[in-house]
């Protein structure tokens, strides 16, 4: 099968429940015998985000997901002075984006489920506290920390264009992905 | 400004060669102060993508790009046993790929392109020999080589949903993209 049809949707799945399952069990043979997060995050990024807009129960145009992707621990990334509180971004579909986030409580949704390792479901971005507005078009967003050996090593992002995009569901299932990639991908500095 | 409007296409740009000097201004702003290869792959292939997406000359709908990303020396990533025959997926937009590409002559237009160090378009991806289809529904492609220091280190993948999608004026814009990115980063085990 080519690699891309991994996100499309059987039209038999009608609930979220069924297709968080569907896209657990893609993402699952799609990684499978590959180890770097970088491969294995921008495979992840693209099946959720391609899914979701292959899923009509989910949203379409004036409410599909409009950016879905990584910021992880600035230790993980080849550069010379890694800074503990900077979150720089990863793999990820969608239009480009901020280069980094300040891991710190306040400084917009990333941050905050970053700090307080919480997932947090925003129903309105513009009503958000210290909300960074990578694209003026997403109005709710869902994050979700990455814990790796009782570190938060990062967070994965999604972006709605709807109002209200994101539910109890989508955090359940999306939280089984996030938990299988923290177990799927080797975090070289935070394996001590 | 948001930094996904930086994909945004002006309409007083008409010709190719304007979009890519348009395309390589928005990236130069986008990484500037960033010298790490994941953030940086991330963000451009997101610019080129989506900046293509809404450019009309380029192509829309059954002429749209269907795919932009990188394949990398699999020496730049953090594994245990790195392989210096692999290019491993890097940062992409589009939907999901093969996690790694065999850098040898005839495994395919990346392959090729790799090691002739010579870029390569495809009008007709189904007529060229060992093409892999990550996506069935690519026809056409263009795959240029990024060259630091005189090493090959990965290279630079676009593909289309229309035959002959990719012209000289393509290849021009993208080759000076590909040689702003291997100035622009770090890369660190090819800076001996």
């Amino acid at each position: 099968m080519p690699h891309a049809d991994s996100s499309l949707v059987p039209p038999e799945i009608k609930s979220k429940a069924e297709f968080w399952a569907h896209v657990l069990e893609q993402l699952t043979a799609l990684i499978e015998g590959q180890r770097n997060w970088i491969s294995n995050l921008a495979n992840a990024s693209a099946l959720i985000y391609n899914s979701l807009l292959a899923f009509e129960q989910f949203g379409a145009e004036s409410r599909a997901v409009n950016w879905c992707g990584f910021y992880l621990e600035s230790q993980l990334f080849p550069i010379s002075s890694p800074d503990a509180d900077l979150l720089l971004l990863g793999p990820f579909c969608g239009k480009p984006a901020c280069q980094f986030i300040r891991a710190e409580k306040g400084k917009g949704v990333c941050a905050d489920a970053f700090v307080s390792r919480e997932v947090v479901i925003v129903d309105d971005v513009n009503a958000y506290p210290g909300h960074i507005a990578c694209d003026g078009d997403t109005n709710s967003e869902i994050v979700l920390p990455i814990i790796h050996r009782d570190h938060a090593i990062g967070v994965l992002d999604l972006d709605c264009l709807a109002i209200s995009g994101f539910d109890e569901a989508d955090r359940v299932g999306l939280q089984a992905i996030v938990i299988l990639l923290a177990k799927a991908c080797d975090w070289p500095k935070f394996s001590m």
